[in-house]
């Protein structure tokens, strides 16, 4: 052994030790490594798939197909998509060939993908779950990782007015309903209705990108520092930033889109008019997919991408998720300076599901011939779901594997045997496992049950094999009832199994 | 839309070029992109994901459980662990922290992940499917791509002799069963008997690991240019060479086991003896478990990588999967002369599954007070497997959504009742789908039905609505029985529907 291979030994037990303190410390949740990227044990996967088939079966649900597109893509591909958070794309070392990138979302693949194959996809409902990178300054206590999976569902394709929109709102709320996370609420802003607001108000065209961005920080921000970032950084005129605060501060239901209606300035203007016929087609639509009561229509969402380019939305989790300190009070909430993200896995209330309408991104790869479809999409936050989820998990009684059946010997060993039973079962397709053993303990065996939390045993005996006989035990009835083990003809082993099983 | 953004438009759009030039000239099941990754689209996704679920449901009804590791590792783990083909690992550009790269396969990081972890895992049936990179020179014709998916099981921990071995094998012969790709055979040996045969045969110590690749190239390479590169390339006695052609030529089944045992010069050895003592167990352990007749003992192989310490395995093909050449007349498979592994999507007669024992990985990385963890595995060939099913499958008549239910208008449209139904459908479970246009046609709508499969139609008019009617129609039988469609109550549309999709 070379003393490299030792240093990195010792790197290994530190890095060990370390996830090891951080237990010790509470903070089980967060064990980052020090790229910034993490393990997922196998109860921690359990919780992951559930949330993963979860989703795919509501997007299956509404017809969706899945495409696969590579972990890296050509650096000019990502190339002015993200504006300043450019930076935090990882690029892969150059060592000849083309210079590539490993993807920092799924939409601009997506994108990329419609680009190179839209006649064959004129439209498409697909889907995506997949990892997803940014050399961020992981941050240990919020969670936020260098590699999460995003989880996009999109709608490619030209269509009548809002009804793909509407559906993809409602698959969000059966997704978030499904994923049982607790009370939600969906903002819903349109970009063209802020937009000609900012028109209304007297913002130059050159700053309407900018002044969105503050706009969008009034979740977290009071109006007077948004105001002071429009005035002071942004260099808007004071009056301006005073109208637009009138506007923003307006949320509500369909009652404040009549009101909107109602004021002659605001209707005069093409973009508000465009935004708000939308709105209305929307509304309408969402009432006939029951999803209406959970909406609140919000001036003040503004959302940081620049690609969206009609609706705009986010879902936020009510208290469901608040992290707790030490000891054991609740965190406050801190407002949010930098610009937090999805893809964030604080806990607490925040953004748990975002997304909206892109009209011109597909078009930014293609040229016109195939290029220029209209998208609609959202982006369900699995990595903030999976922190609330595992907040309220027992960790230690997550059933992590499949077994249904362990086959148990009393007295010599009998392996042989033992394979031989299990070999009936998974022929059968029964999950089962016996003990890689000559001689266990029967304690042993019935310990690997109880931990694995296996509901049924086989129990194999020299004499009761003798008659051919075995015998079957309820594990979680303990000696109760069926806890006590009855004994039935080999022969009928799997189909007694196959009815417990089937209950 | 400044200059680089054209450019690159006009780097997509020759990508799409070429990308359909290669289908038009018949190669559209290798449509690598320049930096050799390619896109999947949805029916192909349909395809990998069926693969992907099978052979997940074996391994888990064996009581696997998976974990996920990062994509990126530190570079230091990584190196010195896959010998010269350390030069096909990618690396992260350094902008600043540690240095990372790709990971190259599944097994160095579960070794990784279990230094870290072994005391929390003595033991463990990991199975992980994930993507591994390797910078090879991408072969269009042989689809080898630079990103890949691996697909591996592994036991680790301390067991008695051969038994977990034996249910490794049984695992990989239930997978390649499900996966329906035909008849399939698997070479079996040990690197203990290899290495003690070496020993006997006067091969010094140093040169063991460079003969035993030499000897792996038997099923592609005649004897006489494996002789070759052991003796002017590997500078081997030819006397040696000789001795060890004798040995490496015998296969068979349990008989050439007993005629090993017989030979008094081989058993004298201690690692033949390790090794033969070990092969007995195995192959009556494969007998209970039903797959020795799938074995071929077999002296000639002995797998490329370094760190296998007692049974290998390689399963092969046979027929299945031959290329066909633009003319349809089978390519004849050509002698691989660089080291094939099991990650190239070659089709054709190869290998679609390989694994052994590996004793001393995890050592590598821990400490002994946690380290030391035996294990042995296997990893199926995917990428293979798909190029198998994709040369059988009618990619056109793959069906890629689930959808169950195509709600249709005759007549004004219906759009909101359309919305409404399939709202019912949604909240009942099944998957439904209606076209997002205000007034489609009635034909344009069945022609869906027909491209993506959907066995039910609902349609709705507005006179049956006005009766409380809806009309179910079967659409796979065309005007006949239920094709022609039939009229229940709407408040019975959801039990009809369940009743029909049950069967």
């Amino acid at each position: 052994m070379d003393t490299s291979q030792e240093t990195l030994k010792e790197k290994i037990k530190k890095q060990g030790d370390l996830v090891r303190s951080l237990k010790a410390a509470g903070a089980d949740k967060t064990e980052i490594d020090a790229a910034g990227t993490r393990d997922y044990n196998d109860k921690e996967m359990a919780i992951r798939e559930k949330i993963f088939s979860t989703i795919t079966s509501v997007f299956k649900k509404h017809g969706a197909v899945t495409i696969d597109t590579p972990v890296f893509e050509l650096k000019e591909i990502l190339a002015g998509k993200y504006g300043e958070d450019s930076k935090l794309i990882y690029d892969l070392e150059d060592q000849g060939g083309e210079k590539c990138s490993l993807r920092y979302d799924l939409t601009v693949p997506f994108a990329r993908f419609l680009a190179m194959n839209g006649t064959q996809y004129p439209n498409i409902k697909r889907y995506q779950i997949a990892k997803v990178y940014r050399r961020d300054q992981p941050a240990m206590t919020k969670g936020r990782m260098r590699e999460f999976y995003q989880c996009d569902f999109d709608v490619a394709g030209v269509y009548d007015p809002m009804v793909a929109d509407a559906e993809v709102v409602r698959i969000m709320c059966e997704c978030l309903t499904a994923l049982d996370i607790g009370n939600f609420t969906i903002k819903i802003n349109h970009r063209k209705l802020l937009d000609g607001i900012f028109e209304i108000c007297g913002v130059p065209e050159a700053k309407i990108r900018p002044i969105s961005s503050a706009v969008d920080k009034l979740d977290k921000l009071p109006w007077e520092d948004v105001k002071k970032e429009m005035v002071e950084e942004k260099g808007l005129d004071p009056v301006v930033a005073d109208r637009i605060g009138e506007y923003v501060i307006l949320k509500g239901g369909k009652e404040l889109l009549t009101q909107l209606l109602d004021n002659k300035e605001l209707v005069s203007n093409k973009n508000v008019k465009a935004g708000l016929d939308d709105m209305i087609l929307l509304f309408r639509y969402l009432e006939i997919f029951n999803v209406l009561d959970k909406m609140s229509f919000d001036l003040s969402l503004a959302r940081g991408l620049d690609y969206y380019t009609g609706i705009i939305y986010e879902a936020v989790t009510e208290q469901s998720g608040q992290p707790k300190a030490e000891d054991g009070t609740k965190i406050r909430r801190k407002a949010r300076t930098d610009s937090d993200e999805l893809d964030e896995t604080t806990v607490g209330v925040g953004s748990i599901a975002a997304g909206g309408r892109y009209d011109n991104l597909v078009g930014m790869f293609a040229n016109t011939s195939s290029g220029g479809i209209p998208c609609v999409g959202v982006s369900i936050g699995v990595e903030r779901v999976f922190s609330i989820l595992l907040q309220r998990a027992q960790l230690a009684s997550v059933k992590a594997n499949e077994v249904e059946v362990y086959v148990i010997s009393v007295g010599d060993g009998l392996l042989e045997e033992r394979m031989s039973v299990c070999t009936e079962l998974w022929d059968a397709g029964i999950k089962a496992e016996f003990m890689y053993k000559r001689k266990p303990k029967l304690q042993a065996q019935f310990t690997v049950c109880d931990r694995d939390q296996v509901p049924y045993a086989v129990i194999i005996g020299k004499s009761e094999l003798d008659r051919g006989e075995i015998k079957i035990k309820d594990m979680r009835s303990k000696e109760q009832g069926e806890g006590g083990g009855i004994v039935v003809p080999r022969s009928e082993m799997v189909e007694q199994l196959r009815k417990r099983l089937r209950n």
